[in-house]
């Protein structure tokens, strides 16, 4: 029998957590004398009730001590009430529950696909809720990805295991020292963010939003324009460079800050991951130069800035892209599959997992040609063992498998198939936008149906928490 | 160093093969007192002459002891010069070559996808031409499925290396015996097609054409309306059966006629295969007789012929199915993945890898809540051992990095993106038709730019090749 009462505790402490977190639109809305502050005091007292509850009444159960089971279900747990009640003072907005929920998983999962529209207009306190949510979503992951993603073996990521938690069956060892050096890494690039931002010609409040969402690789903006509406050039190129650094491997940051100041130098996927984001870049940016007449320096800055924003799943939009030509939509979708580094903020498949692909189809090739020869594939001194290439394998599987699904689902509600796919897809990779005139980057979720967004909500959760964390707890003998 | 002598002598033989079969059509049209017999006649004598030529000159070279690299280049060389060859008559009819080599590798290749109009005004030879392309492509690849496939252990095909070529560096022990088997058993099929086909009411041409481009899975069709011109719900029926069986392992029929008359019934490939079909077919078709207020019987027939067309990578229409409601699109796009049984004339997927696939996620569904139990997988009996998990994951992995690639070059020639995504998709699968309205199923390929016709020709022939063939022969290593 599963013991839940220690994961009702820990959610519940996240609860409390979030509520204080409301206190800050609160003050906000409060001091700019609009009465929203009302909408985030209610929320703020129903989330800390149920919080302090759960909290209470569980009590004393030792949080240091869950094991795997029970790992599954916090994690699953966590990212499903969060948004549920973080969703709360978005009904204010006299949008419906669904609308709040879906912009709130969307926030949390740092997708950034939005149903909000006029955006300019909107109380501070609730653009700045939504950048909070993006931050601490950002914040969630980055955890989940050094503690409970390797420890749950999901999708390959056993490679990037800790070496103190591969043999041990408890989640948490080190998890205070590592935890205090993420945050510090990630509070220090915000702040760098929003002090770049605010040199380069945005308002106090801007510049802060879009650090927090940039830097989660969320892509909430406080414009309906979205970066679009930023004129300066330098704005684009920094929060280029910030997407970048929030989508490359923070244990990497606590290695190069540590022991090995190299370390991120000369890692393998964080060096495909900028050759690839210059090789795009440099591509696309001669293409566009020449179709569109535009110098190089300006083509380069466009290009830039949406390629780092689609790869890295951050979705700021600055240009629509898709009236850049006829190969751009091709392109950005294909792009959309890639993501950036593990252990970062960013979602979708990942570098390293293409990597462990293209060794592996190497290896394929060559052990066609000559079928005798035993080869050992290894990925960052570490072998690709029977399992890590099974998990890859079951990864990409449910994967494609759940786009699949989630385009059937959407094309039954009378979606086209291209919006019922690029929907699917930008969901599941956290990026936000998709393509075609609905949904594509200037375009909206608001004019989906309702069972779309709980569709989509869904299968956000699932990219987040890459897809078997939601498959292990929904498995029947996960229970008995 | 490769030694080319002995492939060059057998594509002779093959291209004198082909010459032979031009004769064909050359003699209906003439008996029809059509010119065109004069384009089979030319196209013939030039065949047959480079054919000898090829032969003759490298006469006495052991074609029984190929070695693996030789495999290689022999099957790819063969489904590149045959078409090459085969376009010729087509060029009679004022289309350009590329339409002529569009043409001929999507009848090869048993794709189906057409860039002709006005069928129902051909000359009958054309009609016979292209019918017989499709057929010998079917023969084509049933022989390469059974021999060659396995043993260059293409994309998991080793779980289906007879017994007796598992530890040989030989490609063709058992080939005579088990080649005149399939020989028959394809033509068997082919005659009692031919008669049900007649008995429902279609004229004899019509019937033997359709026979020959059903069991090949192939879909082409004599009329513009394709299947959609025979009103006979019998003709329908025959069609979706005959297609079905095109698609079961035809290595199966042997064992189940001469060793194992239950091999068919207990096969779990075959099992998934049928089961699949009958699922989809009724709740596609419970929907449909909602949705347009039809009857059971008929919403049954239009579904169950479309479903089984698709899946079995024939590709015939019979309806514009894009029209029958939202989902429909969606549905059919992901059907068009599927594929038929390993072993048999449908391309894409197959329904043996999604098997594997299924092992495997759940495998590693188990392993992620019980890290520590030791499991063995098995498929038929076989063990999945980690060189066929390594083979299946290359096999997906190169099948979309394919399909994305071609996406983004059909993109680049301004095709939208749905036309550049399913036209990829359906030329790999070796269906035929994509979703939209140019390349649907009322569509045509005519209207695309020259370039996209190679890139789709290519496409389909990586499709149809399973991939690797072609990916390991361009490869440098390959060679030196």
């Amino acid at each position: 029998m599963l013991e839940i009462r220690p994961i009702m505790a820990t959610v519940g402490i996240l609860l409390c957590g979030l509520a204080s977190l409301m206190i800050l639109p609160a003050t906000i809305d409060f001091v700019n004398s609009n009465p929203d502050w009302q909408a985030f005091f209610v929320s703020a007292a129903i989330t800390l009730f149920i919080g302090g509850v759960l909290a209470l009444s569980n009590h004393g159960e030792a949080f240091f001590s869950i094991n795997l089971r029970q790992a599954f279900l916090l994690t699953l747990s966590s990212w499903l009430v969060i948004p549920l009640f973080a969703a709360l003072p978005l009904v204010w907005l006299h949008i419906s529950y669904t609308d709040a929920f879906f912009e709130a998983m969307s926030a949390m999962t740092t997708t950034g696909s939005t149903v909000l529209t006029g955006l300019d207009g909107l109380p501070p306190g609730i653009l700045f809720w939504r950048s909070i949510l993006q931050w601490i979503g950002g914040i969630g992951i980055l955890v989940m990805a050094v503690f409970i993603l390797p420890f749950i073996r999901s999708g390959g990521m056993q490679l990037f295991a800790l070496e103190s938690s591969d043999n041990s069956g408890k989640v948490v060892s080190k998890a205070h020292q590592l935890t205090v050096w993420i945050l510090c890494i990630y509070l220090f690039m915000t702040l760098v963010c929003v002090i770049l931002f605010r040199w380069s010609g945005m308002n106090l409040f801007d510049a802060i939003n879009h650090a927090m969402t940039t830097v989660s690789t969320g892509g909430f903006s406080t414009h309906d324009a979205s970066f679009g509406y930023f004129k300066n050039p330098s704005s684009h190129w920094i929060a280029s460079l910030f997407m970048t650094l929030g989508a490359l491997p923070f244990s990497l940051y606590i290695r190069s800050l540590t022991k090995n100041h190299a370390a991120l130098y000369y890692d393998s996927q964080v060096r495909s991951f900028i050759l690839l984001l210059l090789g795009v870049s440099l591509v696309l940016a001669l293409w566009l130069e020449q179709e569109q007449g535009i110098s190089f320096i300006t083509a380069l800055q466009m290009v830039t800035f949406n390629v780092v924003s689609v790869v890295t799943t951050t979705g700021f939009a600055s240009d629509n892209y898709l009236a850049w030509g006829a190969p751009a939509a091709g392109i950005f979708l294909v792009l959309t599959f890639v993501g950036g580094c593990t252990g970062s903020t960013s979602g979708a498949i990942k570098i390293y997992r293409f990597q462990v692909l293209w060794l592996i189809v190497r290896s394929h090739v060559f052990s066609m040609m000559s079928p005798h020869r035993v080869q050992t594939i290894t990925y960052n001194d570490r072998v690709i063992t029977e399992e890590i290439q099974r998990s890859v394998l079951a990864f990409l599987a449910v994967f494609f498998t759940t786009i699949f699904l989630a385009t059937i689902v959407l094309g039954a509600m009378g979606l086209d198939p291209l919006t019922a796919f690029t929907a699917s897809v930008t969901a599941i990779t956290n990026v936000g936008p998709g393509l075609g005139p609905i949904i594509g980057p200037d375009g909206n979720f608001a004019s989906l149906p309702d069972v779309a967004k709980w569709t989509l909500s869904l299968v956000m959760l699932i990219g987040r928490l890459e897809v078997f964390t939601v498959l292990v707890v929904i498995m029947p003998s996960f229970w008995w």
